[in-house]
């Protein structure tokens, strides 16, 4: 066994925080997640709004971590930039799913639906909110594109900081925001001896089904 | 704005611990993640092997936290139910992705690649080192089946537990190891501006080609 294995099988946590059980849990899964982010964002968890979200390209899934940034009725927004590889993945195939993990509260939420595209007015009232060195940033990154070197996005930076100084920042035409629309919502809260708690609503007929899940 | 979205808006942090650099991350992606996963166990991050592992079942992806059990080559392996809705998926279709992600260092890491069944002599070593209390519970859970109550699930381990006393409790046939076999591998380090460093490997004819991303 390599030392790097050896570390990683002496690592062991038995999860005792907290239960989850039918009593508790709201009817209706947005709440239930609007509960649970308000309780990881007052737990100060570290990035209590940080997600990984997987996509799929040629029957391949990718994954990397995205910033919530609004919930609405069913749909969780961020925001990126459409000439993204995740962009990409999505221009092809909008079905995509959310994962959240708060291991300080022993909590993860699992989100699955479809993502569309936000109206612009939408991204660009976000995009205003954002900090200048940040919109600049937008301009700057041909998301996902090989970069030569560090120095090559510097200078770019730098130049255009330049070139925009005492105007007011646009949003790049290629960035913007998405929504999921929410199908499924599980709700897992750790357990001792992995005997978990997971409660999942499913979309039926526009009515969200209930049920629990083996851990 | 509803208030939760509100709330989200104002999470907002700079990453400016750290840099990623073309002089500093080996050659080898392999003994990178190694470097990292070290750092990551000896700053006491939360959940230092917990990843999230996407999988692909009718062109959607699906994914969950598993812990990360070890790393051999450019294998990396975990162990869950072979009855469960992610061996479904992978039964059907290889392709997975892993994500890390350590806010604590403002660090991510992607792997994508295929997975692979574990032989079960490893499977058994592993289940071997497991506490008691999981062996059963492992015996006692129908992953991701409707469960009607938790006291139902209670109630089944507590008859195991009887059943099984004082006997050496085996691997159910249905529990064991998967390994994801590396193709891609990418360090993400958080900086300032959202100007993070990202620096890539894929694997072509057996070597792994290093190259920089546009953040």
């Amino acid at each position: 066994m390599t030392n790097i294995t050896e570390q990683l099988q002496k690592l062991r946590l038995d999860y005792s925080k907290m239960k989850l059980s039918e009593a508790d849990i709201d009817a209706n899964p947005i709440k239930q997640f609007e509960t649970w982010m308000t309780d990881a964002v007052n737990a100060q968890v570290n990035e209590p709004n940080a997600m990984v979200l997987s996509t799929v390209a040629h029957g391949k899934p990718s994954s990397r971590v995205v910033l919530l940034r609004g919930v609405a009725d069913k749909h969780f927004k961020f925001f990126t930039n459409y000439h993204s590889k995740k962009a990409e993945h999505i221009e092809h195939n909008k079905n995509a799913c959310l994962n959240f993990f708060w291991p300080e509260l022993e909590r993860q939420i699992r989100i699955e639906g479809e993502l569309e595209k936000l109206n612009e007015a939408e991204s660009d009232a976000y995009f205003k909110t954002r900090p200048r060195d940040s919109q600049i940033g937008a301009w700057a990154s041909v998301q996902s594109a090989e970069l030569k070197s560090r120095e090559e996005l510097e200078e770019k930076v730098i130049a255009l900081t330049k070139k925009l100084e005492g105007a007011e920042i646009k949003r790049p035409p290629y960035w913007g925001g998405y929504a999921l629309n929410a199908n499924y919502i599980e709700f897992w809260q750790g357990r001792s001896n992995r005997l978990h708690d997971r409660i999942a609503y499913e979309l039926k007929n526009n009515e969200w089904k209930k049920f629990r899940l083996y851990p």
